[in-house]
């Protein structure tokens, strides 16, 4: 892991996907790099015209061509991490050597492995994963400062140096910190620190019917808040980086059959232990958006 | 499962253990009824005194006598599970005829039975589950409003139906949905709706080590939350709680493994299906905190 530093000098960047993530770059963009040209690519040509409406874009396409990526161009891919490959190879196609394509695809390795034998495309190509989220989806609740201070991993695995400066350019000038790794270690601590936990927010959400909703408390609602985003999205994404979620899982099932043993045998000083580790790790979270250093840890 | 109405009447309440609980208990009493009488119990004199000082109390007292919990009164009991049925026994045995027993506790049989044998404690003792909490510990962030559009569970068990109604009338007078269950149902319901989700928290923090903390997202944050919380309390909840908690554990190792199975064999159609049954029930939670109905479910 190392970081780069660089300044951002894109003149056009082209966004495949203007929902959420993509606006909010869009956004930030806008507000940061006002000469920078921002164009959009989409399927709805009403969706993006609003979209422009609103000034998050001087430009729209409904197809991927040398006018909408035009050379020279920085185009990220903000598409469900099943279409990403498929993006960026058309992308690829209508590129000259100073383009270059990211995305904010939340697994890396499959995506790799998808481009393998375009060489084109892999040479063009330099993954990227902002570390960031909202409550909302859809370019409406873009927010411009989606980004500010969070992580974005970037993993250049065969890329060349200047096109990976570039791209940590693009997230650095929007307000995040950027973070090298390959795409093997992204997935295997992103199986860790996101795939896993909504899994678990699925399970703790799947093992209540409706009936008993009105029983639980904020602890629940906080538990398993993002079991109710999109099944698709997050099966994509889980199936993508099937070998580090399917691990992932395992260390879960081992800690889990661990706190039974412990409840069925009444052991409290070992269940104590293993809560207490948990929560020593949990306690050690400064998440930028409770910067005030508040964490609610009530239970109910 | 059906509620009861009746009007708050009570002149004096004691209760032990002024915390969050017992000091927003407290503070409502304070609030609504400035006629009743509240007074405190608890180890410290200092603490006891200062929430006296800050106007939660009427007087206090570090024992538990005629004069604290005098006849008449009703005791709320805001002790960790494990060592409420002894606060009720010692209550009890001051008790006059017209004197009452609450609490707040997160498990309720266990309670009943460790006070097997004692036909003044079971006599006196009608249990509570206020379903509220906060993101911090002592009475210095007591709210008057915590139990407001709360559910408290009420488990008369064997009590008698005016003691019934007189508890029902307390928790409703300070705001809250009044559900009567029985203490095996309401343990079975909150092993569900709240153990097994503090479990899964405890699980999903207990995956990750400090290092990867910068990699997380809001889905971590929020997933994890209450894991932070006290591991003591939570081991006493759950040994308290054993034999249901131990089903839930293995509801959610069942779901577990269909998930691990499905993103193994790369099936997302069943692991779309699984995901989003969890979705939808997630999606008719309308938490009262999120009155405005805005439920975040980004993903990062």
């Amino acid at each position: 892991m190392q970081t780069e530093t660089r300044g951002f000098r894109e003149h056009h960047v082209a966004i495949i996907g203007v929902g959420l993530i993509g606006g909010s770059i869009a956004a930030a963009l806008r507000k940061r790099f006002p000469e920078c040209r921002v164009t959009g690519i989409g399927r709805s040509r009403e969706r993006l015209q609003r979209a422009q409406d609103v000034g998050l874009l001087d430009g729209f396409s409904t197809t991927i061509d040398r006018e909408s990526c035009p050379p020279g161009s920085l185009s990220i891919v903000c598409l469900p991490v099943g279409h990403i490959a498929e993006a960026v190879r058309e992308i690829s196609a209508c590129s000259s050597d100073n383009s270059l394509i990211t995305d904010a695809g939340s697994v890396k390795s499959q995506i790799y492995s998808e481009l393998q034998g375009d060489s084109i495309a892999l040479r063009r190509y330099v993954g990227s994963h902002p570390i960031a989220g909202s409550e909302h989806v859809g370019f409406e609740h873009a927010q411009e400062n989606l980004f500010v201070r969070r992580m974005c991993v970037v993993t250049p695995e065969s890329a060349e140096r200047s096109d990976v400066e570039r791209v940590c350019a693009l997230w650095r000038g929007i307000g995040s910190h950027v973070q090298i790794m390959t795409a093997a270690e992204h997935d295997r601590v992103l199986a860790l620190t996101s795939h896993l936990p909504h899994i678990l927010a699925s399970v703790g959400a799947g093992c209540v019917t409706t009936e008993l909703l009105p029983f639980t408390g904020t602890g629940f609602r906080d538990t398993t808040r993002v079991a109710a985003g999109s099944a698709d999205l997050w099966a994509q994404i889980l199936c993508g980086n099937r070998q580090f979620v399917t691990q992932a899982i395992q260390t879960a099932e081992h800690l889990l059959q661990r706190i039974r043993s412990a409840v069925e045998c009444g052991d409290q000083q070992v269940l104590e232990q293993t809560l207490q580790t948990a929560a020593e790790v949990r306690r050690q979270l400064k998440h930028p958006s409770n910067a005030d250093g508040s964490e609610s840890t009530g239970s109910d």
